[in-house]
């Protein structure tokens, strides 16, 4: 039996990543019995109607006695896929359906890739919130910035579920666990540090913003883009930058990552472009390296090892891999046992010192974060967000039920 | 550990119908493992990417390297939900996850519920466009008619996957082939059959259409709205019922229901309301009827049996369920497997004909039918469907591969 209308080229066949994505990677089940007359009786008509008139009559009900409680919806418009570029929606739905999968795996949580036609921000916005009754969350994924700002601002304003724009938050809560540690193994004082950001796309952004709210002063940020320092009297500044622009770089520095880098504690490379090795002398002793980029980190271990005293990048086959699956399934998974309405900084915070907390009594300089298959992750970022959420007022849930139920994450 | 926020009315609760519903009735999970460093470069980063730039080079291999190829959205916009009515998005969930899994259980189809927060016609429009990327086929369900007429007619023409309004034309599909075998059974001809529909609805439309797509004459159909019958003279008809009054009721009869049962061979009951067993006595002996309306039939079984030698209703616990679950699983499993695009009239006759053929040879007044349970229904739907659109040139795969993919529908 063959399955396959479309020959595929041989090169493609040969490589065991086309097999494994035959049909896709996920599948739909009912966790009901559908063997009998009375099981379609009560999972169907007529007795399904007695649970949507109950819904009816009583909102609250909606998340107990449907599968939305536990779903996130992962939906991209294609145009910020991996390192790919805009490559559309539909090419982007491996991608999607690998996240979903992660969800599942490390979070427990059922989530719906979602590909959509459209790449217009208002279009989207109109799109997710006419969806939103059908998920319990929203992750937003490989959406270029800066429509990814707005797109994420104008959501998680106007719905009362949780929308996280996991490129931007995913990225900066792993950085966040990952620095604390290495700041705590070097002995350093965190709020001290004098940080480089090289990359102002959705991630750069985050980070600035998530390191500023756990305590960094953004006078001793200095952000970086493709022109080079971003300070309040460049002209031609996005609104994004300049924001950014009034609260880093106190200083006024300009020029390129080399002038940046001087003196600076730490490198967060975001870019995926390349920094050359005379940039990185610049830096204070006993610094810090992430070199982010994939495939190709800004700075190759081997180069950024001479510079730093730890270094990590965002590939499983060196050590300290910065991987998002550290955050986003324990994110949610705590934000839906909350009811959250929205996570707020203080969830993201939260949620980075629980990953950092992790392995805080194995501290070693190649193991600041922990494995992504590590499965005590999830369910301590988990329970750090529910309890941030409270903190914050944006739970809907009851405290002692919603602990609970982040404990037995099936990871 | 209690998951449970909100206290459920004692009454409901004694009910194991909410028991059965609690956290809903589906689930996905990965068909890839996910277990080890190298699972994960495979099924995520950075193996993916190879997957995502095969299909962005040739968009022909999405529907085999994504699980879009198996998939159907389930949308509604909750304003038509069983006999409930209008009772908006979030309360016709538990309807649509239930849908989804009959997909899943009778076809082999995964099966996505979205329920929209909006019942603005071009907002639908608008959103399941944009939405279409993401799914293999579009089920509308539970759209309130003449919305639903507008909303599936636009989606069809200007998208490239079959789209299916399950109220419409998966009720007229089993009343098709309930009305072959009935027919059969009978020893009558078909095509010179008398028919009346009572309630010009969704499906009271979609039933008029397929059968005079099947042989049924126009001339001989009278069909009734709550105002009475459908006369071309009548004023105020909408844009449908003009159009049908038009190619029905050729002798321009008037009055109610009373009147046009006088020599009518058959009833069809799509109404939600009553008939009168007076009205019945008008009806030609060795007549058929079908009162589909649940929970509560236009007219009793043991009344209809009165005036007709064969009595269908919609409930599973009399006789000759005409139920929607013996077509659409099958009906979507065949489309699916033959990548067509749309869903032309003779896929469905198509698929009447063969649920009507799997009881064939054991035709009694009490089954003509198959049950909802039978598992020879939906393969061999599927397998009419594929050749149907073949047939038709709506097909977008080979014959061969195709036909022998429907074959083993997981049942």
């Amino acid at each position: 039996m063959s399955f396959f209308s479309f020959e595929l080229d041989p090169a493609l066949a040969a490589d065991p990543v086309f097999d494994l994505h035959k049909r896709g990677k996920m599948e739909i089940s009912s966790t009901v019995p559908l063997a009998s007359r009375d099981d379609l009786s009560m999972a169907y008509t007529p007795g399904v109607a007695r649970v949507c008139e109950a819904i009816a009559d009583d909102p609250s009900l909606y998340f107990d006695y449907t599968w939305t409680g536990n779903t996130v919806a992962v939906i991209t418009d294609g145009s910020a896929v991996l390192g790919l570029g805009n490559i559309g929606p539909k090419a982007a739905m491996p991608v999607m359906e690998g996240k979903a999968v992660l969800f599942k795996q490390f979070g427990g949580v059922d989530a719906v890739p979602i590909c959509l036609d459209t790449q217009d921000v208002e279009g989207i916005i109109a799109v997710v919130k006419a969806l939103a009754p059908s998920f319990g969350g929203i992750n937003l994924e490989d959406i270029s910035a800066p429509r990814c700002f707005e797109i994420e601002r104008r959501l998680d304003a106007e719905l009362d579920i949780p929308v996280f724009h996991d490129d931007q938050h995913g990225t900066a809560v792993v950085v966040l666990a990952a620095l604390r540690n290495a700041v705590a193994l070097l002995g350093r004082r965190f709020n001290d540090l004098r940080v480089v950001i090289s990359g102002a796309g959705a991630a750069g952004v985050a980070i600035a913003e998530m390191l500023m709210a756990a305590g960094i002063q953004g006078a001793n940020v200095i952000i970086c883009d493709s022109q080079g320092i971003i300070h309040a009297s460049r002209p031609g500044l996005s609104e994004t930058k300049a924001a950014l622009a009034g609260v880093t770089n106190f200083s006024g520095r300009s020029g390129g990552i080399q002038e940046a880098l001087i003196g600076a504690d730490v490198l967060i490379g975001v870019s995926g472009g390349t920094i050359g090795e005379s940039a990185l002398a610049g830096m204070a002793a006993d610094g810090i390296i992430f070199a982010l980029a994939n495939p190709t980190p800004e700075v190759a271990p081997a180069i950024a090892s001479k510079y730093a005293a730890i270094v990590a990048t965002g590939r499983s086959d060196f050590p300290n891999q910065i991987n998002n699956v550290l955050a986003f399934p324990g994110i949610f998974r705590g934000a839906l046992a909350a009811r959250a309405t929205t996570i707020t900084q203080r969830m993201k915070v939260a949620a980075a010192d629980a990953i950092a907390e992790v392995v805080a009594d194995d501290l070693r300089a190649e193991a600041i974060v922990p494995s992504a298959l590590d499965p005590r992750v999830a369910p301590a970022v988990a329970a750090a967000v529910v309890r941030a959420a409270e903190r914050d007022g944006v739970a809907g849930f009851i405290s002692d039920s919603a602990a609970a139920d982040v404990a037995p994450v099936p990871a």
